[in-house]
C-alpha cells in the first residue's frame, strides 16, 4: 500500500486535541473522517500516526501525519480531495508527498519545532483571539533570554514536564530557545521559538510560564537554573494556557517536503 | 463637555460595518451601547463620530471616534469601563485621550492609513479565515508595484470608486502604495499598504483587486494607468472582498495619543 506524508495546519481552538477521541471532535478524527470518504482502509477504521500529539486548544503550522492508502493518488490531488472533504472546520493540509514504508511520522522524526505567541497589553485582543496568550504588562525581553539560557542543552526537565507525562525519561535535549519582541499596532507581542529531538508533556508550556515570571521581574533568570535543578514539579512556574502554543514542524533526516525530493509535493510552488 | 478620543481595534467580521444600524450590529451600535451604561448622554441617544465608516466584514486596528460625555473621565479608567461593557464583542478601545472641544474625530483628520491582506495558497486557510483575502497562485509584486505607481498624486478616482459613493468630488490624492511580499509556512502574503487624506467608497478595494490582476498577468501594469484614465467605473478590475481590509489609524495635526502630549493617554506604555 502506496504510504503518502501530509504536512498539516490547524486552528486548535475547536477541537479536543490531536488525539482521536470518542466524545470529542479531535483533528486526527476529523481528518480520518476525511479519510474515510477516499480509502475503503480508512472507512473501515484504519489510523493515522502524527509527528507530535499536541493538547486540547494548541495549533499547528507544520503538523505532520503518515496515511497508508489502497490507491495510488497524485499527492497534490490527494491533499486537494482532504481539504474538500475536511470543509469547513479549520484543518488544512498544506502538502503531501509519497513516501517509502520506512517513514513513520512519529518515529522518524529527529526535531519539533514549536512557537508560543505572548501579547502584552491592557486592552482585550481581538483580531488574535484564541491564537495567543494576553499578558497585561510588556516583558523584559532580555531577562527572559537570561533564563532560557539556563534550558539549553540536555537536563532532567522533571521541573517542566506534567505529572501525567507518559514519557520514560525525564531526560530531554533543547537545541533553541529563541525569544523575539515585536511592537504591535497596540502593544508588544513576545514570540518563542523552541526546538529539541522531542519534547516532554506540557514542557513548551511549562518553560514559557516560568519565563514569563522572568520577564515580569518576578524571578531572577538564576531562578530558572535553580528550579531546573530541583527535578521537582513544584519548583516550576505557573503553565501557560495552550491558545498561544503553535507546532511549527516536524525534522526528518530527509525531508518529504522538499521538491526537489518529490516531484510530486502538493502547493510545490509554496513549498517552505 | 469633556470630549474624549477613542482608538478602536475590531474585528468586522460579525458586524454589518461601522455605522450603525436598526436591523444589525455595528461597531458604532456596540461602542455606543456600552456608552450608555457609564453616560447619562449616551443612555439618551448620544452619537459617535469615527475617522473612517468601515464596511460590512472590514477590520479596524486604529479607528478613531470621539464622544463628549457628562463626568469628567481619567482616560485610562474611561478605556478599561467600556471594554468591560464591550465583552464578549471582538472590539477593544487600545487607547482613550482628552481633547478639546474643535477636534473631531472626521473632520480634523488629514490622513488614513489602510491595510489589504491577501494571500495566494491552495490549501485552505486556517488561522486567518476571515482576516485575509485569498487567491490560489502566488503573485508578482514588482508588477503590482508598477501597476501602482499609475495611481500615485492627484488623479480623478471615478474610475476605482463605487458607484453608490456619495462623496462630492472623485478627485483624490494618493501618498502611498507600499506592497509587501512575506513568506508563510504554507504559501505567500501580499500586504498592501495604502495612505491618503481620505479615500472614496470601496476605494482601496478597487484598487487592490485591480492590481491583482495585474499581479496574476491578467493585466499589464500600464492597463492601470488606462483603466485610470477612462473615469468609468466598468474600466476598473474586480472589487477584492472585505476581509482582508484594516483602517490602521488616521493622521490628525496634532496626535491626540501622542503621550508625550496627553499624561492621561490609556495604555500610554504601549503607545504607537
Amino acid at each position: 500500500m502506496p504510504r503518502y506524508a501530509l504536512k498539516i495546519e490547524y486552528d486548535g481552538l475547536p477541537f479536543a486535541g490531536w488525539q482521536a477521541q470518542a466524545a470529542h471532535a479531535s483533528v486526527q478524527g476529523q481528518i480520518e473522517a476525511a479519510l474515510a470518504r477516499l480509502d475503503p482502509g480508512f472507512a473501515a477504521g484504519a489510523r493515522i500516526a502524527a509527528a507530535g500529539r499536541t493538547d486540547a486548544g494548541v495549533h499547528a503550522m507544520g503538523q505532520v501525519a503518515h496515511a497508508d492508502l489502497a490507491a495510488d493518488w497524485e499527492p497534490f490531488r490527494l491533499s486537494q480531495a482532504l481539504n474538500w472533504h475536511l470543509k469547513p472546520d479549520p484543518i488544512a493540509i498544506t502538502a503531501a508527498a509519497r513516501v517509502t514504508e520506512d517513514f513513520h511520522a512519529r518515529f522518524s522524526a529527529v526535531g519539533r519545532k514549536y512557537l508560543f505567541r505572548l501579547v502584552a497589553r491592557r486592552a482585550p485582543v481581538t483580531h488574535e483571539r484564541g491564537k495567543v496568550w494576553q499578558v497585561l504588562n510588556p516583558l523584559d525581553a532580555e531577562a527572559m533570554r537570561a533564563g532560557a539560557a539556563h534550558l539549553i542543552g540536555k537536563h532532567d526537565f522533571t521541573t517542566f514536564r506534567s505529572t501525567m507525562c507518559q514519557a520514560a525519561s525525564p531526560v530531554k535535549s533543547i537545541d533553541r530557545i529563541e525569544i523575539t519582541e515585536i511592537a504591535l499596532p497596540s502593544g508588544r507581542e513576545y514570540q518563542f521559538r523552541l526546538e529539541a529531538r522531542s519534547f516532554l508533556h506540557n514542557q513548551v508550556r511549562s518553560i514559557v510560564g516560568t519565563l514569563e515570571r522572568v520577564g515580569a521581574g518576578s524571578w531572577h533568570p538564576d531562578q530558572v537554573a535553580t528550579a531546573l535543578a530541583a527535578r521537582d514539579r513544584a519548583a516550576c512556574g505557573p503553565v501557560c494556557p495552550p491558545q498561544g502554543l503553535y507546532l511549527m514542524g516536524a525534522v526528518y533526516p530527509e525531508d518529504p517536503f522538499d521538491p526537489a525530493r518529490n516531484a510530486g509535493g502538493a502547493d510545490q510552488v509554496f513549498a517552505d
